[in-house]
C-alpha cells in the first residue's frame, strides 16, 4: 500500500490496525560515470515497497535529496544541509505522528544519510520530551540501509567479491537497472582505484576519487542482480520488520 | 532528460550548452474521498517530465512534501512548516547554482506552495547578495502552478464549469487516472457544499470542508481528460518557457 | 484606538469584548525619484487607523522593514529575510494571541510582504498544532494589501488609467502625499519604461528598472487623491471586515 | 533627515559625505496603569529625531517591538524572542552596510533590550568575520538607551527624585506627554512598592509589580517635564555622538 | 558537590531537598601575551566550586567556550556566535529543569558571555510562555560576573589600583596562578596603553589593543593574591547567593 | 601542550609548524549506579591529553555536554539538541580554522555523539563549500571515539569479557576511576540484564535499562584498569593520528 497512491479514508481504515509506516529515503548525487544520479532513491524506493507488499505496511514518499556534500564535486550532485535534512525528517514523522503513525522505518539507499538521520530522531524525540514531557507519543524511528544488511553483503561478496567497492557499485547499479532497464549506461572505465582510507570535504572527494566511483566496478551489473538484491534486501527487511522497530 | 536518470558526464554535457533546470514540486495531503494523496506530486511531475521533453530541459527531482498544514486534519496528509520547505528549495537550488546551473523553474501541483516557495527565491536572493555581493550568480527561480494557468483554467471551465472546485478537482484527479489508471478510486460523494470564503488552520479547513473537496466534483475526473490537461498545461508552459525564467 | 497610546488596563477592557486586532505592515524601500522611502508603512498605517476608527477595532504597532530584497538596489532601502520576517510575524502573533486576541488582519502597503506573511501564518498555526494539537488557539491570521483591493483598482483606473504602473505608483505616492503634505518630493522623471515581465534578483530589478519605478508615473498624484485612496481602502476594508477574519 | 521621508537620491547624497544612522528601537509593552503601551517607542523616536536634527545624521525607522517577555503578564504587551530580536538587528545593519553605511547608532527606549541588541552586534561581527574574513566592512554599532544617560539621570532625580523608580518612570511618561499631548491617561495609583531585587520570567514580574510599574510614580509626569527630558537626551547624545561610534 | 564526579542516584537525593544548580561559564580566548586563554573558564570553575561547598550546592560541567568574538584576532581564541550561545544555554537550563532543577546561577568568568547569556536567559522564559502557558515550570536564572562583585572590585583596587585594567587583569592572571602554579607565564610587557573608549569587532579590538591587554598590568599577579580573590569572589557569592535567585 | 594553558603567542608559534588540533568531547549523563555523571568527558579528556603530549599536538577545551536525550530519563544527565551541538562543532571549527588551523581530531567518549558531530563536519564542508566556493579552506575534521577502538575493544574483552557491555562499562569507570580514584563509588547491583535491541527515545531507554546500565558490569572496574585502557587507547589513536586526519 503506497501513501501517495491511497485516498485519505484509506489511511483512515489502515491506522485503525496499524501504527507503521515505511518512508524511503535516497540521494541525487553522482554515481560514477555509468551510474544514474538517482540511484539512491531508485533503489531505496524500490526496496521499500516489497517490504510494504510482504509485511503489509503503508509506504510513503521517497526523499529524493539527501546529504551527500561530498558527491557536490560532479555534476548534477544536489545535497541538503544536514541541519536541513534535520528538519525535513521532523516535520515528516511528526507530520504522520499527527494521525496516529507511531513507528516510522526509514529505508535508506545512501550512507552519506546515516548519521543525519539518526542524529534527526534524537531531534524528534528531545523536543518532544522539552515540549511535551509524559505527554509525547511513544514514537520510534529506525534507519534501515538495505546495501549495509548481512544478506546483502553476503550476495554482494558472492557476485562481485572485491569489486563491489564502496560507490556506485555493481549492486546499486544492478537495482537500478533491474528497475530502468531502458536506462542502462555504459563507459570504458579506469582501472579500479585504491580507496583506502577516508575522505573529508567535496574537494577531497574528487581528488581521492576522480570519476566518482569508489572500489567498485559497476560494469559487473546486471538486471537479474538486480532482482536478486531486491529481492534479499526486502526478504531480510520483512524478516526483521518488527525487531527493527521494537528495537528488540 | 531526468536527472534522476542521468550520469554526471551526461549533465557536465548538457551544461555546456543550457543552464536551466526544471523542479516539480507536489504535495502528500489528503484530496477528498476519491482522490489520492500524492495527486500534486503524480500532476506536477507528469507535466513537468513533458516540458522536458518539448524544450529539451532537464527535469530535476520531485519534491514530494510541500506546505500542506491546512491538509492535516485528514489521515495521511504531510507537511513541513514553510521554514523548512524555505530551506529546502535553498539547498536545492544552491547546489544547482553550484554546477552552473542559472535557471531554475519550478512546476507546481499545489497552491499551497505558492507563498513559501516564492518566498524562497528571495531567501535565497538575499542571502546571496549579503554574503557574495557582486559575486552572486545571476539566479532566475521561478514558480509555475500548472492548474492555475489560463489555458488550463479554459479547458477545465469547458470540460467541468463550476463543478471543478478548488480542491480535489476533476481536472487534476483526471491527471493522476491519466497517469496510474490502475488506481482510480470511487466512492459516493455528498453534494458540493459551497466554497466561500478563506479558511485558517487545519481544524478551520476541515470543519470547513468535512470530505476534504472544495467545491469540486471529482467524479467528473477521467484519464482521457487527465491526458488532456498534461498535453495543455505542457504546451502552455513549454510555449512560455522563455517567459517564466526571463522574466520577459 | 491604537494600541501604542493605550494602557493595559484599557486593551484589557477592550478584551473582554473584542478579540480583534490589525498590524499594518509597510517596508522601508526606495519608492522612485520622488517616492518616500517610507511609502508602503505611511499608507498601511494611514488606512490602518480609519478602518480601527471605522469597525472600532484596535489598531497596533506598524512593522516599518519587511521583504524588500528587490529594491536592495537602491541607496536606502532595507530588507528582512523571509525567514526573519517569519518569525517577527511568529512572534506578534502569538504574544498577541497570549492576551486572547484570536484575530489578526494585518493591512499591508507592500507586495513583496505578500508571500511570506502569508507563509509565516501558516508557520504559526502548524507549530500551534505540532506543540498544542487540540489546544491550540483557533488563531485566524489574514493579509489584505490595501493597493490590490478591486474598490482601490477601479479609483486607480479612473484617476491615473494605464499611468498608475506597478511600483512607486502614483495612488501610493498620493497617499504619502496625504498624510504628510510637507514632504512632497519633485524631480524630472524620465519617460515609463514597459513593465513587461518579471525580475528576479535586485540586480535584475535595477537593471530593468533603472529609477525604481515599475511603470508608474507618480507625477499624477496629489494629496487629494490621497485622502480619496485612504478613504476607499478603508471603507472597502471595513465593509469586509468581517469577512477577512471569518473567511466567510 | 527622516529615511522614511527621503528618497533614493537623497539617500544617495547623503551617503557621497557620510555614513552614519541612527535608528531608534522601542518596544510594545504595559507601562502601569497610566502609561501609554508604546511610551518606549514613542520616547526613543522623539529623542532620536532631535538627535538627527542636531548633528545632521539620518534617522532611520523606529524598531517598535523589542524584547519584553517580562510584561507579557499585562495585556497589550508584544514581544520578540530575543533571538528574533538577533536577527531584526542583523537583517537591518547589514541592509544598510549593503548601501555603505558603517555607523548605526540604535537610540534605545526600553531596558529589556540591551542585552539582545548588543549581542545582535557580536552575531553580525561573527557572521562577517567568518563569511567574509578581511573584505568585511568594518562596521560601528552601538546602543545607547537614553533613560541612562548622566545627564538624564541627574534631571531624573532633580525633578522626582527617589519616585522615578524602574518601570513607567514619570520621566519616561513625560515625555509620551510632551509628545501625545491628547493622550494624558489618569488613574488612582497605589502606593509605590518597594522594588528590591531582580525579576525571572512573565509571571514572577506580574506578581512582584501588580499593576506593571517598577516604583514609579508616574502621576508626576507633565508634558513639560517631557520636553526637558527630550532636550536633555538629545543634546547629550548629540554631544557624544562621535563618542558612541568612534568607541573614543 | 560536582555534577560530573556524582551519580544519577546521588542528584535523585539532592533533588529530593534542593532545586539549585550552580554552572561556571568561561571563555576560551586571548589575555595577553602572558595570561592563559582558558582564563575565564578556570577562574569560573574555581570560584564556582567554593561556592558549591560552603552553600552545599551542586556544581554542573563549566561551559569552556563563551562569546568572545572580538578576541578573534589572536590566535587560539574561540567563539561561539550569540545565536549558538543561547541555543546551548537553553538546552542546559531546559535539561536540568526536566529533572527538577528550577535555580540555574551561571558564574561567569568573561565580560564578553554577559548580554548574551541574559538573553538566553528571556529565550527560554519566553519560550516556555508560548508553549507551556501556565504550565511552565517557574525557572530561575541568573548570572554573576564574579570580577564584578562589589567586594571584588574593592580587592582589585586594593592591590592593583589603576594597574588592573580591563582585560588579562592582574586579578585574573593571579586566580589562574593559584589554581595552576605550574604555569605561570612571564614576558615583557608594553608599557599599558590608554583604554579609552569602546571596540567594535575584532579587527577593532586588536588594532586598539595590539598584545591583547586592555590597560592591564598582569605582571602584578601572584598565586596568592589569586587565593585570595577565589576566597572574596566565593564568600560574595556564597553570602549573596539567596538574593541572586530569589531576586530578593 | 593544552590550549587552554596557553598564551596567544604561544599559539602563534605552534601554528608556524602545526596546523593540527584535538578536541576532546565527552557528554554529562547517568553511568549506572556507580558511575560518575561526567565519565565520558573525563575519559575523552585523559585519552586526549596523552595523545596531545605523544604526538605534540594543541589540546582544546573538552566540550562538556553532548548529545544525550536517551539519558534524559535519569536525574543530572544534560543533552544538547543534535541541531545545537551542530552549531557548536561548527563554532568551534570555524574559530580554528580562521587561525589557519586545518586539522581537527575530536577525540569522543560518546556513542550518542558520533551521528550528530559526523553531521556537523558536513554541515561544515556545506557551508564552506556554498559560500567560500573555491576560497574555502581545505579542513579535515575527524571523530575518534576511544572506546570503539580495536585494540581498545581487544583490552576490554580480554579484562572483562562479556560484562564490558554497552554503558557503563567497567572500561569507561576504570579510567575515571584512574583520573579521579577519590570518587569511586560503591553500590550493590541488579544481575546483568540482556541488552538486546536498541532503544528509542529516553522513556523507552530507563524502561529498558532501569538502573541505567546496558549489559555492563562496572563492579569490575579498577583504577590499574584505567591506566590501562588510557594508555592503550592514546598509543592508538597517536599510531594512527596521521591516517584519522589525512583519511589515509
Ligand atoms: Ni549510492
Ligand atoms: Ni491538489
Ligand atoms: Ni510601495
Ligand atoms: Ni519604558
Ligand atoms: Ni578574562
Ligand atoms: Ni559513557
Amino acid at each position: 500500500m503506497l501513501l501517495h497512491l491511497s485516498t485519505w479514508p484509506e489511511v483512515d481504515r489502515y491506522l485503525a490496525h496499524r501504527q507503521s509506516i515505511i518512508l524511503p529515503i535516497g540521494s541525487t548525487e553522482q554515481h560514477g560515470p555509468t551510474g544514474l544520479i538517482g540511484t539512491d532513491a531508485i533503489t531505496a524506493e524500490a526496496i521499500a515497497k516489497v517490504v510494504g507488499e510482504q509485511t503489509g505496511t503503508l509506504v510513503g514518499p521517497t526523499i529524493p535529496v539527501g546529504m551527500a556534500h561530498h558527491h557536490m564535486g560532479f555534476p548534477g550532485s544536489m545535497t541538503l544541509r544536514p541541519s536541513t535534512l534535520i528538519q525535513v525528517i521532523r516535520d515528516s514523522v511528526l507530520s504522520l505522528a499527527a494521525h496516529g503513525f507511531r513507528s516510522v522505518l526509514f529505508i535508506n539507499g545512501h550512507g552519506g544519510n546515516i548519521n543525519t538521520v539518526n542524529a534527526a530522531f534524537y531531534e524528534i524525540y528531545e523536543e518532544a520530551r522539552a515540549t511535551l514531557g509524559d505527554a509525547a507519543p511513544a514514537l520510534r524511528c529506525a534507519l534501515c540501509s538495505w546495501f549495509a544488511l548481512p544478506g546483502v553483503g553476503a550476495l554482494q561478496a558472492e557476485l562481485f567479491g572485491d569489486r563491489e567497492g564502496l560507490h556506485a557499485t555493481p549492486s546499486e547499479v544492478s537495482v537500478t537497472q533491474a528497475v530502468h532497464p531502458d536506462h542502462i549506461k555504459t563507459a570504458s572505465l579506469d582501472p579500479i582505484a585504491p580507496t583506502a582510507g577516508a575522505f573529508h570535504d567535496s574537494r577531497d572527494f574528487r581528488a581521492r576519487f576522480p570519476d566518482g566511483r569508489m572500489g567498485a566496478d559497476p560494469s559487473l551489473a546486471t538486471p537479474e542482480h538486480g532482482h536478486r538484491f531486491i529481492a534479499a534486501a526486502a526478504a531480510e527487511i520483512a524478516e526483521r520488520y518488527g525487531e527493527f522497530l521494537a528495537g528488540a
